[in-house]
């Protein structure tokens, strides 16, 4: 079951931590960040350990959520993304990217769980080579 | 992650109690109810704060779960809406409402679980202002 | 029906040519555009008259079809959004819009009228007052 | 391919002649009535000929689209229903039923179409014995 | 828009017929067979020419239209398939293969546009190399 | 909540204790087995018992984890069909049933549970009689 990891970016520490530890419990492996160039940093590393991003929007004064989202999509064009916010949920339609998941505040940690593992379920399953 | 709840009502106590401890376990703020004029004596007091209703059908002398349900979506257009029966799970093709979940008794807990996050998760995000 | 158009964006003019009118049979109203600059000033002069938008992607010198359907989405947070490519296929995953359709090249019209009138038939109907 | 219908309910005769013509041009087979009372009595009389029901919602003195639809349901379960409506369409979220589309006025033709052949195409295969 | 074609393969050569000329009509290239061994021969004459497959279930003595599908997508795993019949579609559930669509005798001509355009509107979008 | 169990085939015991402890955690009840033979003389023993499968692809000399769903399936059409695998994924395109779930190793536990309980979510409702 061993390899992969959820990557977790919000800049809030007791949201991040509520987060790590619900996905965990749930069996998810995550990697924390709380704030952007953070997780880039942890991406770029190694991005093929990453099977999915949760990210925040706004988080200080790095990429946002939306720019973090498009970075990592273009280096794997089916990671799973799921957004968390509270007022920036409007801008999902014009600045989220295609098949990923606009999760309002407040939310339930379930939803999180929910929407990771649905997208993962959903990821084609074609030969890359 | 603070303010909202999952109304639930059901009057087999004993599901009832289940189907609580169940969603709390997972991580949802719960109100019970264990028929339908008590449900909505507690909708009625504070609509914005439910997120979410997971009702039985048939309980007691009171209105039904589809009446239930059709008169909070009234209150709440988006209102994700799971329907638990056994036999009248047949009847959700005309008494349903768009958008809802029909489970059907026997049924596992985390089904529940699902069932409330995945309709949480397609909420629509734009601004109602 | 009356009133609305879709607003088709393509800087091949034989292929707008067949776009304006295969869904002009099919029945929908069409508002034509070589490039995005005059898409933008039809788009600007009564944004509630497009109901969708077809677009491809690289059309000269000015905006791409990702900033234009980023654009279109700004102003109508639920505009169904079609987008036609080549190459450029493979960037929707990061360039692309939530809830918009990619037609790759060559197609065949109908999926052109399919994508359009499914995106249509999706929208949410809540009450924007 | 011979046997079946869809039956088309409006009481608005211009729209309903273009719903009609739309419908058979594009390949289906129609049953056009100006009101719910003669919609169904064409439906008692041999329900199970109709595959698909398209209806406005106020109709006159009658019955609504919303109890025609909840109606024909109960004979049918798995009825294709496609909606249309103007002012009416809020109503879908507590008046319509499960795994129906709401179309909303003005709308355009392939709409239509597209609505009725993707319900049908949805229908569950199981042996009904 | 060129090259590529939906390979039709139906042993009633009426329905062969109609099938053929509704959907080159709706705008789509069309390669008929009207048997299992013809079909394959075609396919394998230029497996890349072919964008989507329809086809019967049983068609004389050759294989049936489950094993067909099957043998295409060893080839295109990611190609559109929409299977057509009367009895046999009850078998669907452990003959079809995912993510394919199963449309009942008697049908109505548009259900077959809508299947093809809808499958091959959901391809996924990632770079092949 | 009583009767019924999801049937888990997997010959590899540690992730088959995996599976059975965490889809009992969440609140299933489970019958596993760790090859297709014992897989097939408990679902023969009891069809109506088994609401889910969830199986491996290559279990040692018996049938595949492809068979055994086709098996399952057509003693049980609306059966949910899990399959987990390493390099057959690819395979799912020809080998798999209409409206199953490959989940691709490695995995998180929480996809398998979402997995069962979204296909449980979305059985017909229809009188069976």
């Amino acid at each position: 079951m061993g390899s992969g990891a959820v990557l977790v970016v919000e800049d809030e520490t007791m949201i991040l931590l509520d987060l790590e530890s619900a996905l965990e419990e749930a069996g998810f492996e995550v990697v924390g960040a709380n704030n952007a160039a953070s997780a880039i940093a942890a991406f770029d590393a190694d991005p093929e350990k990453f099977k999915a991003l949760v990210t925040g929007i706004r988080m200080g004064s790095g990429e946002t959520g939306w720019e973090l989202a498009r970075r990592c999509r273009r280096a794997n064009a089916v990671l799973p993304v799921v957004y968390i916010s509270g007022d920036s949920a409007t801008h999902w339609a014009h600045e989220g990217v295609p098949n990923s998941i606009m999760i309002t505040k407040p939310f339930f940690m379930p939803q999180i769980v929910t929407a990771v593992s649905t997208l993962l379920n959903q990821l084609p399953t074609i030969d890359p080579t």
